[in-house]
Order: structure tokens, then C-alpha cells, then sequence
């Protein structure tokens, strides 16, 4: 790690720490933390894969109603889920922290503890980072890098006029799961109303919440079987990420809502709340599954293999002309897709 | 860049403009700013190395007193000195912002100016980033990308006992400068008090403090033609940066204060305040300098090279055994050198 800033004794420690705990040896890995750079060495021509976020204190996530290792959990996600929309393979990661006095030593390494569970299927190798003191919240940065074979990744670029759009999995329970913890926080304390369905559901969606999953073995199936045409990650909700899709690609989309995929669990949220599935699955962010775009040769390949493997695969509707904007269909009433931004944590 | 924070639709004009003025097309380059991720492509067997920092604002900077420009400035130095002491050739960057409501849009540019003019010599493109609001403070970390030829890179392990201590450039000048730059601030108002020296080394010592030089070619040279056993930048002042390499490579080391490089304004200015210019030199961090160490067998072709080159190389003293701890001499007598961490902003 770089030792930038002025450290007191205690951040060495901590970085002394962190290093034994969740350093180890990879292929490739030259140099991990303790230097003035990791050090990564390519011996084949390759594509390296870049992403990187930053997390506020009060902005992506709350200290007082999460658990530090959610929240490391859910900020690896969110970067192995960029990776998955690229098809690529993710290989190591950097991690940036600014600290204030409040935050104690066991709540770092809970949050690294809850980043470097969402890692380690993938045998993602921490490399590095930086660590500061804050003199207001806790901030977090984490680069994540991957690689894909030379002239093999999935672009937002790339969608064609005919091409079928697709999701994986379902959508929307992330939302779902996300207000029904907001509810319970607030209400535990005077009262014990529930929502009048089953306990299952409720855990089924708050799981989707706290724990979802980066579609990493499908971002590289999609790639290496050449089967999409564009993809990105369902990170801001299905009408925003569209939209990236099709600005990058130059294109229009027309989307069938009676075809979005809904799981029973937001179906049954939907019903008790009276609100509309449709919304939550358009508006829902963090569900971290992938949207992408197959030409309609393609169409076939694609379900037999995806049913092969076990993914749930779902087309949802078209590529459309530029002009033809972006619009979703409802019972043969086509109306513009509402234009939204997902609120991550309020 | 990841869209990953629920981005109000400035914060989406931002990353367009940023994009627009920053991001440009480079050699190896496939994919910058606008997808999940940046995509690199190497062909040739390479070393890739990797470098971040995360500064916070009352830790790292004031905004009170720093213009945004000098801020983005010093931030991409000190990422490049850590390259430069890799022996590294700067490639691509990804910059993170969380930005508070008071921090004006033209503030944010001026801040990636003065990031991309400290950049602009070494090529570095602007590839990615994340931008997200702030609820408190600004923060930026930044991610500093650059590759050597394989198995060729300067370390800090690998000093050996016997061999002898170096640094580039002259030592002290940024600290002499920043405290000149605090009590001017201070004083302005109420007295013209001047410290009684040229004007001529007053601006030599801001101008080192505020417009630092990353040694890159320094770096290069020493890492191509193998004449540096171990190397490390000085961002924190020679005493916590000379430890850092007696750990990693086993050794202790003794310093000799009468061969510290010291420029004449730093002399001037400590006789001026009555200080030790010494102490300035062993305290004084962000000077961006390189310490490396060098086989005796190799003094003469260092000394003959470095005089051709134009590069100030200093001899400063050796490394000792281990047990022989971090020691200074002064006029024949030894005394442990001073255990001190840099503070950079107070």
C-alpha cells in the first residue's frame, strides 16, 4: 500500500494487519501490498479490465442501521457485478479507506472480512490500497481488475436494430427487500405489524438485498460464446441502465412489461404494499443481474445453452430505431419508459 | 465510468465534460470512460503496476487555502512518484470524486486540470473514475496505472548490507515551503513582516512545495540500466521512508547528516527561522525525491551516468546490518535517527 498521508503507528498496524489476514500469493502477482505499487506480470496478449467506486458514509450506505461487513460485502458486488457486464474474468483488488476517529479497528476488518467473502469465489487477490484518516465520514474506494482474452468483452456498444433484449434473473426484489428492512427498522421499536405474506418471501428479498450475487459466470459465458451484442449491469435500475445502452449504442428500445421476470416473493410484496410489480422492477437498483442484447439468429443458441447451464434468461423486448425512443409496452399501450434513478440508500 | 451512485443528471454532464476534455485515445487503449470498465490491451510480456491514493479533505488538503488546481496537481505527483519509484512508465489513470453540495462544478474542473497538467508530460490518459455526492467533506482517490519490461522493477526489499544510500534532487524544500506558505497566510492581514531572505528563494521553496516534480526519468533510468538495489519515494520525509526500506529488505542504515543535499534557499531559510536545516531535510515530506540504494560496485558508473544525465544524485550514507538499527552521524558521533511521521496538512 502507498503510504501517502501521515499515518500514526495504529494504520501501519492496521495495514500490517489486513495484509496477513487477506493478502496471499496469485498467478501472476509479482508484488502485493508493501511496496510503492503492486506489480501484476502478463505473459500472453490479453485485455485488462478496470473499474472503480467510491463509497460515501450517508450517501451509499449507513453506518448506524448496517453491519460493516454488508457493507463491504455489497460495495464488492457492485464491482464484480461491472466486471460480469464486460465478461470478464475479475483478478485483483485494490482498496481505499478514509476513517474517522468513531470507527473502530474490529469494524475495518469486518468490512474487509465482508469484501473478501464476496471475493473469494472468484479467487480475487487483494494487492493493495491506501488507508487515511477522515475528518467526517467513512469513505471507501475499491478498484477491481479483471482480464478477458484479446478482442473478447461485452460493451454498452453494440446493440443493433432487431436485437432481442434479455435479463438474468429477476428483478426489482432488491428494492423490495431493501424497503422492507427500512419499514422494520423503523417500526420494530412500537409495534409488531408484518406484511400479510409469508416469512419465506420476506427473507427471499431481503437476501437479495443484503446478499446479491454478481452474474459473473454469465457475463463470461455470454462473451466467449459471442452470444450478446451489448450488455451492462443492472446497478441503477432497469430504465437508467437501458437508457446507457442505448445512448452508447445509438439506438431505441421498445420493452414488453408483461415479460419483465418477477419473482413470486416481489409478486407477493407487490400485492400486500399495492404497488405495482412493473414499478419495482423498472425503478429497482442493486439487483446486479445483467441486461444485454442477442441478435435474433442467435435467439436459439442462447435458450438451449442458457438452459443447459441453469440460467434463467429472460427476454423482455427489442431494439428499436434511435427515433423510436425508449418505450415500454403494456397490454398492446405503448408510453415512454419512465426516466428514473435509483436512490441506493436514503 | 461506473454508474454506480444514483447520479443526479449534473453528475452525469460532469463525467460527459470531464470525458469530453480529459479523455483522449492512447496506445493500447480499447475502452475509456463510458462502460462498466476500462479496457487495456497488452500484446507483449509486460509488468503492470498499480498505485492508489485516497485524499481527504481537512486530512490531505483544505480547500480553505489550496485552489482546487494546486490540489489535483499534487495528488497526481504523488501517484507518479510512486510509479517513478517502481522504475514505472506512467500509463492510465481512473480518478474518484465524492463531491459535496458547496463545491462548485468549476472547482471539480479545475481540480481535474491541474490532476491531467501534472499527467499531461508522461502521457497518462484519463481511462475511468467514479463520481458520487458527499455528504461531508470531498474526497478523491486515484488510481495510477504504469508498466515495465518483465522482471524489472525497483523494490523496496533488496538493499543490501554494505551498499551505499542515495537521493535525488535536494531534501527539505517542500516543508521550508509550506510553512512559509502558512505563516504568510496567517500574517497577511495584520503585518508585511518578511523573513529576512531573497524573494528568490521564498519562491523557489513554494514552487517546490506547490509544484512538485515526480522523478519518472530517474525512476527509468535506474530501473533499465539495474544500478539500484531497493527504492522508495520521499512523500513521507526521508526518516519514515528510509525505515520502510531497512524493513521490507532486513538491513539498518546509517545516514551521514553532513552529506544531506540541501538547497541553498532551504539553508537560507532555516538560518533565517534558526531552525536545523537538517531536521528539515530527515522531517520533511512530499519532497517526491527518490532513495534508493546501490551496490559500491556500481558508485562509479552511478556517479559517471547520473553527471551525464544532468541528474543531482547524492550519496547519503550506507546500509548496516540489521541490528545496527537506523542511526545518523554527525561530526563522528552516532545517535538514532528521529522516528517521525509527516504531517501534510494542518
Amino acid at each position: 500500500m502507498a503510504s501517502r498521508a501521515a499515518k500514526p503507528l495504529q494504520e501501519f498496524a492496521l495495514i500490517r494487519g489486513v495484509k496477513g489476514q487477506f493478502s496471499r500469493h496469485a498467478p501472476g502477482l509479482v508484488q502485493g501490498i508493501g511496496d510503492d505499487a503492486a506489480v501484476v506480470e502478463t505473459t500472453v496478449p490479453i485485455w485488462w479490465h478496470f473499474t472503480t467506486d467510491l463509497l460515501a458514509e450517508g450517501i451509499h450506505f449507513d453506518l448506524n442501521s448496517a453491519a460493516p461487513r454488508s457493507i463491504g460485502y455489497r460495495a464488492a458486488i457492485a464491482n464484480l457485478s461491472d466486471l460480469a457486464a464486460m465478461g470478464a474474468t475479475p483478478r485483483y483488488l485494490l482498496i481505499s479507506l478514509a476513517i474517522p476517529k468513531q470507527v473502530s479497528q474490529s469494524h475495518i476488518y469486518d468490512f474487509y472480512k465482508g469484501l473478501m467473502t464476496a471475493c473469494r469465489p472468484y479467487g480475487v487477490t487483494l494487492i493493495g490500497g491506501d488507508t487515511s484518516a477522515s475528518k467526517t465520514g467513512l469513505f471507501l474506494s475499491i478498484t477491481l481488475i479483471g482480464t478477458t482474452t484479446k478482442r473478447r468483452a461485452l460493451f454498452r456498444h453494440g446493440a443493433k436494430v432487431g436485437d432481442l433484449i434479455y435479463v438474468s434473473g429477476t428483478l426489482g426484489d432488491s428494492l423490495a427487500g431493501c424497503r422492507l428492512l427500512a419499514q422494520e427498522t423503523s417500526r420494530r421499536s412500537f409495534e409488531k405489524n408484518r406484511l400479510p405474506f409469508s416469512r419465506f418471501h420476506r427473507q427471499f428479498l431481503i437476501r437479495r438485498h443484503l446478499h446479491p450475487t454478481a452474474r459473473i459466470a454469465e457475463g463470461q459465458w455470454l462473451n466467449t460464446g459471442r452470444l450478446a451484442s451489448a450488455a451492462i449491469d443492472l446497478s441503477d435500475g432497469l430504465s437508467g441502465d437501458l437508457r446507457h445502452v442505448c445512448e452508447e449504442s445509438g439506438v431505441g428500445a421498445e420493452v414488453e412489461s408483461d415479460h419483465l421476470p418477477l419473482s413470486p416473493a416481489c409478486r407477493a410484496y407487490a400485492k400486500a404494499r399495492g404497488v405495482s410489480p412493473v414499478q419495482l422492477a423498472i425503478t429497482g437498483g442493486e439487483d446486479y443481474e445483467l441486461l444485454f442484447t442477442v441478435s435474433p439468429k442467435l435467439r436459439h443458441t442462447l435458450e438451449r445453452q442458457a438452459k443447459a447451464h441453469g440460467y434463467r434468461m429472460t427476454y423482455i423486448g427489442t431494439i428499436r430505431p434511435r427515433r423510436f425512443g425508449i418505450q415500454m409496452t403494456t397490454q398492446g399501450k405503448t408510453q415512454p419508459l419512465p426516466q428514473t434513478s435509483y436512490e441506493h440508500f436514503r
